[in-house]
């Protein structure tokens, strides 16, 4: 398994997050990746390489040019505020709902911040620039491998990407390295793409990406968004619109789902990603689905990621894994490593 | 002048809200009511009523059912979560931006209080619901005298109301009370209603409300939304929709925009308010277009408000006050007083 590293992952390094009406210390952070990183070399599953950096053009396919222009500036202008702010981070305290409107882009900053973003447990920091541009390369890097024969490629990279939108960051993600992905094999010729999102949160950027195309298929198992965050997406009745219908499927699992119930809806997954036909798979690896995991509420132990991998490689579709989420860290890198070799040794 | 009074305004008193990123004490508090309720007392300008209560369908001509729902129970469902957060304010966190659902209310109270607002510098406390209820009762008073005769209202509450949409509280507001008072007299037999606001901010939920009405003309006069709340709606492109076009009427002045300036917006509103014929006035009074206002950048002094009171005056219309925003306490009461005592003594 060749694995595409994000050496700079750690300059996105939140010192807080606003959960359920506190400031807390951040559940996304750089130990994430250095667990699965030290686990990685552990068990030597392949050569862990650092990406090319690809074009503003590249981004532009998936994003806006305003959102990512904000995004690239943000820091900056957030410390231009006020000196006092290169010790904080930016967070948005206001937001345009419905009957607002997005088409204008205000002056103000903090507007900014509310415009391009959907809760406020996202920090933007001084370095979050870099780490997500480097993991978006990361991502673009391990899918063109398969372009290049790679039967098997791994994203390891931070913060992660599945709630971005085109225009919107959320969730910890800031640009959606799943949907840059699949973008980016389309672009390089590919007719057909598949993602498949195993993170217990429902991918709300990726959905919404791709929402009205038939040329990406999008099949996602996640927690009932009534309960569990993104909360405004990821129903069972969204199935695409216009050229894209049929081609969105959620396979939403009530709040404490039995580990039965997952892996069922694994094979239902795994059934319409084989009725796609799709030349190659992203799969948005989150293993946040962990019985032990301090955000979710699945049951998943950590030799079930083996049968993840094991049954993902039986798909016999050259595949790129992205990191998304997982929060338990001591057992991240096992989690993680486990759906890789899965894959790896089913062959 | 008939005031109606809001006895439990001060059951509405937040803790703290987020402003530019960080926790502050509220602008937004009593002392402000009870400055214009101490003033108005001085100067003797007429009888101090409390209101009738108004029935819930009242209300709903206005907001949704749903959302009046979770305000009425959001205390309670806030406390439900944790008896911990009784002493702490409601604040959201996460948001349905572009692309995410607002059809389905999610079981998740934090994810509700996201859905139905529009920032976190709103605090819901333990008495939001009363005191923006008896508000709107005192709105709906305040309009239904005109319909009695009376030729000048005004409803002298707190929370204020004029961002709040039909299904979202924010800036301060959670019920609109100047639709509220609008909307009765059209239920009570009155064809056409026009609406001037003049506070500082642009009342972005009563434009949404009537946009695509031809029954209510809205008109503005505030700051550019580009740099100042409610930032994403406001602009002078917005003149109604639908049935509704030419009827909404924004004008929005620059940043530290000055008195005459201020005053030549006034003469363009008063023109649209005539040639639009209405059979009463509400008029949104915020005074945060206070030289002293601490939230503000225009410069009107303390004898300006009196000219404006005049100048309605002179539109010959029966005419309800409603009180908004204003959050230089001290100045507060003969600021609005002004205002009141000009309409009055210009006859
Ligand atoms: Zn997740
Ligand atoms: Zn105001």
């Amino acid at each position: 398994m060749l694995t595409f590293y994000n050496e700079l992952h750690s300059q996105h390094r939140g010192r807080h997050e606003f959960f359920r009406g506190e400031l807390v210390p951040c559940f996304e952070k750089p130990e994430r990746v250095d667990q699965v990183l030290a686990e990685l070399g552990r068990r030597g599953l392949g050569q862990i390489v650092t990406p090319h950096s690809v074009p503003p053009m590249t981004l532009e396919r998936v994003h806006t040019p305003r959102y990512l222009s904000f995004l690239r500036n943000a820091w900056s202008d957030w410390v231009a505020l006020d000196p006092a702010n290169a010790n904080k981070d930016a967070f948005p305290a206001v937001w345009p709902v419905r009957t607002l409107r997005a088409d204008i882009e205000p002056d103000n900053f903090c507007a900014k911040l509310g415009l391009y973003s959907m809760d406020s447990g996202t920090p933007i920091t001084s370095g979050t620039w870099t780490a997500a541009k480097t993991g978006a390369d990361c991502a673009v890097n391990a899918a063109h491998a398969l372009r290049l024969g790679e039967r098997a490629t791994f994203a390891l990279t931070r913060p992660p990407g599945h709630h971005a939108g085109a225009d919107f960051y959320g969730g910890y993600c800031f640009l959606n390295n799943a949907a840059l992905a699949a973008q980016h094999m389309l672009d390089d010729g590919a007719r057909k793409i598949a993602i498949l999102d195993i993170d217990y949160h429902h991918g709300n950027g990726t959905q919404s990406i791709f929402y009205d195309r038939s040329d990406v298929l999008f099949v996602s198992i996640h927690a009932d968004p009534r309960s569990e965050y993104p909360f405004y997406l990821g129903h069972a009745d969204e199935t695409g619109h216009g050229a894209g219908l049929g081609y969105n499927v959620n396979l939403p699992l009530p709040h404490g789902a039995s580990t039965q119930a997952w892996f069922a809806a694994l094979e239902t997954a795994c059934l319409r990603l084989q009725m796609f036909q799709p030349e190659a798979l992203i799969v948005s690896l989150g293993v946040d689905t962990f019985a032990g995991d301090p955000l979710s509420h699945f049951g998943l132990q950590s030799a079930d990621y083996l049968r993840i991998g094991e049954r993902l490689s039986y798909l016999g579709l050259p595949t790129a894994f992205i990191f998304e989420g997982g929060y338990a860290v001591k057992e991240l890198g096992v989690n993680v490593v486990n759906v890789l070799e899965g894959f790896d040794t089913a062959l």
